[in-house]
């Protein structure tokens, strides 16, 4: 029996990329991926970490990405930057759009960057955090593959939709958050299934609309939108702005175009990046304690800011490392030996 | 007795105009206003209807809303419109700003109209479906007052923080929703409190931070954001963006201003418009289809769009006229005789 082990970030980074390069991506592709797969792991957000690396590997043996996808830019006079991702998946992607994102945000206040054809599977808070670490506000969004009914309904037609946001502030993590507008995360769902868990009551129905509490029900019926139809009407905005209005896949499109849910989805992606200080240069300029009053009012009652959790394990990661249990190991060495030929 | 009467929106529009103008509001300001009050009694939105009037009376006693404002309009190279509303309420302001923020956002693909010092009572669909008649997709919010307690706090901190959004179809109403991003909208809780019915659970706490049903205890206490963490996080997106980013008060400021919940609070607004067009360029340009696609399924479902409530009741109120009631009338025969004495 193997004990665990305790990596620095970058070694576990290593050992992921090799993990994609020895299944056939590009180094252009390899990096950005591994990159938020492990501060998924770092940040003890399970859901996106390791566990992703089996998923994005089968979305290539189902012919479903493209491993050595080189991503092209375009920009115009306008505030929208494109990033074609030649169906690649999206992080080489944002990775070239985002310092183009953040000098058009600088310049004119506001901007977009459109990511088209990409495979999508990561969090979308290491994106709004790179541009909080430019000084920028960020809102990001995209679609998924049908797996949620709308509030009233019975049937998947959205997906679980994430919406994330982040803020900059000084000499502090950024206030960030990032939710699926589903209930819950798919990942999670998942993850209670790999558990033999039951879900928590609302967070699905059965493929016949009926509520359910087992995860393999829920994952052939439908998840539900978090917060009644409020939560469902952002989740059908995220389809109509980040699928939609930008050309790209709406979440039934997507799932017609898999076939499955077992591998990553296909769609677009959009994120709105804002200038603080010059939204705010009528004003005398932004003013940041304001927002720290708030945060600290926040924290004052007991209450939480988003992302603690999150920030607190990266700490403690920083300091003392990531630790991976036998079973861990043992799936990084498989995929590493076996490539592609190791994925159900 | 006097019996129900029925006008045209017209008809009630005179009416209110000239409530506003005998209260000493300048006509600039006066029209505006009047037509975001006869919308929602127009489309049975009863809580920002003519119910509302004796409010905007209130603040204008209290000398915490300039009623001759006349807003001023800047722009450079920016994507971003600014609208001083110089004390005045924000509608006069948003007529000023939405055409160039239309144009704006044709010419840049998106474009963000921020409106400053302003006061501010009114439902933020108005707006929203006024750029969709513009082909435009549209997202509005601003912060109120302290009324919401973040989500695991005790205390009012966030207002109710309205988020809107709007997207443009053709030959259909648009798709839209406007919702607080509290449980409920305050003006919900007022109108539980005058007809004297208890609040369903998880509505508010009271001033001790314990759960309550009791309006009067909540309106003291603080409500409650939806969908737990998720819609709390939201809340304070909103307050970041539309009050710490554009240079203008947040909740607990516009509460310290106002030293009172009674009247309508100043603070300042954010407009995000969205060109589908000009997104969608890369791609051929937009496909509307794929969101009536979209739309169709949720009906097919037999789920709901939002706001179709109102847009039924908008096509009897235009077909049939407004019927108000006896207390209604003599609610405007007051406020119309008495002006600013009429109001508490």
């Amino acid at each position: 029996m193997t004990a665990d082990i305790t990596l620095t970030p970058d070694e576990l980074t290593s050992k992921v990329v090799a993990i994609f390069r020895a299944a056939g991506f590009s180094a252009q592709q390899a990096g950005p991926i591994a990159g938020v797969i492990v501060a998924g792991e770092r940040d003890a957000c399970k859901s996106h970490g390791i566990y992703r690396i089996e998923g994005c590997l089968r979305t290539l043996k189902h012919g479903k990405v493209v491993p050595d996808a080189v991503p092209t830019l375009t920009q115009d006079e306008s505030a929208i930057v494109r990033v074609d991702a030649k169906g690649g998946f999206a992080n080489a992607a944002f990775e070239m759009g985002a310092p183009v994102l953040a000098e058009r945000a600088k310049a004119l206040g506001l901007a977009a960057l459109v990511i088209n054809d990409c495979t999508h599977f990561s969090a979308l808070w290491p994106e709004v955090e790179a541009l909080t670490e430019r000084g920028l506000a960020a809102i990001a969004m995209c679609p998924s593959y049908a797996t949620v009914a709308p509030t009233g309904g019975t049937t998947a037609l959205m997906g679980t939709n994430p919406l994330a946001f982040g803020w900059p502030r000084a000499g502090h993590a950024p206030y960030v958050f990032d939710f699926a507008t589903s209930v819950a995360a798919r990942g999670e769902v998942e993850l209670h299934r790999i558990a033999g868990k039951p879900l928590p009551e609302g967070w699905a129905v059965d493929a016949e609309g009926a509520p359910t509490t087992d995860p393999t029900a829920a994952l052939a019926g439908a998840m539900l939108p978090f917060g009644g139809h409020k939560g469902s009407a952002i989740s059908m905005m995220i389809e109509l702005l980040a699928g939609v209005m930008i050309g790209d896949m709406t979440s039934p499109e997507a799932l017609d175009f898999l076939g499955t849910t077992t591998i990553a989805p296909r769609h677009g992606e959009l994120i709105i990046a804002f200038c603080p200080d010059r939204f705010a240069a009528a004003k005398g300029g932004v003013n940041l304690d304001q927002a720290e009053a708030l945060f600290d009012a926040v924290l004052g009652q007991g209450a939480r800011l988003p992302s603690t959790r999150r920030f607190t394990a990266r700490a403690e990661s920083m300091a003392n490392g990531i630790t991976l249990n036998a079973d861990e190991q043992a799936m990084l060495e498989r995929l590493l030996a076996g490539g592609l030929d190791a994925v159900s």
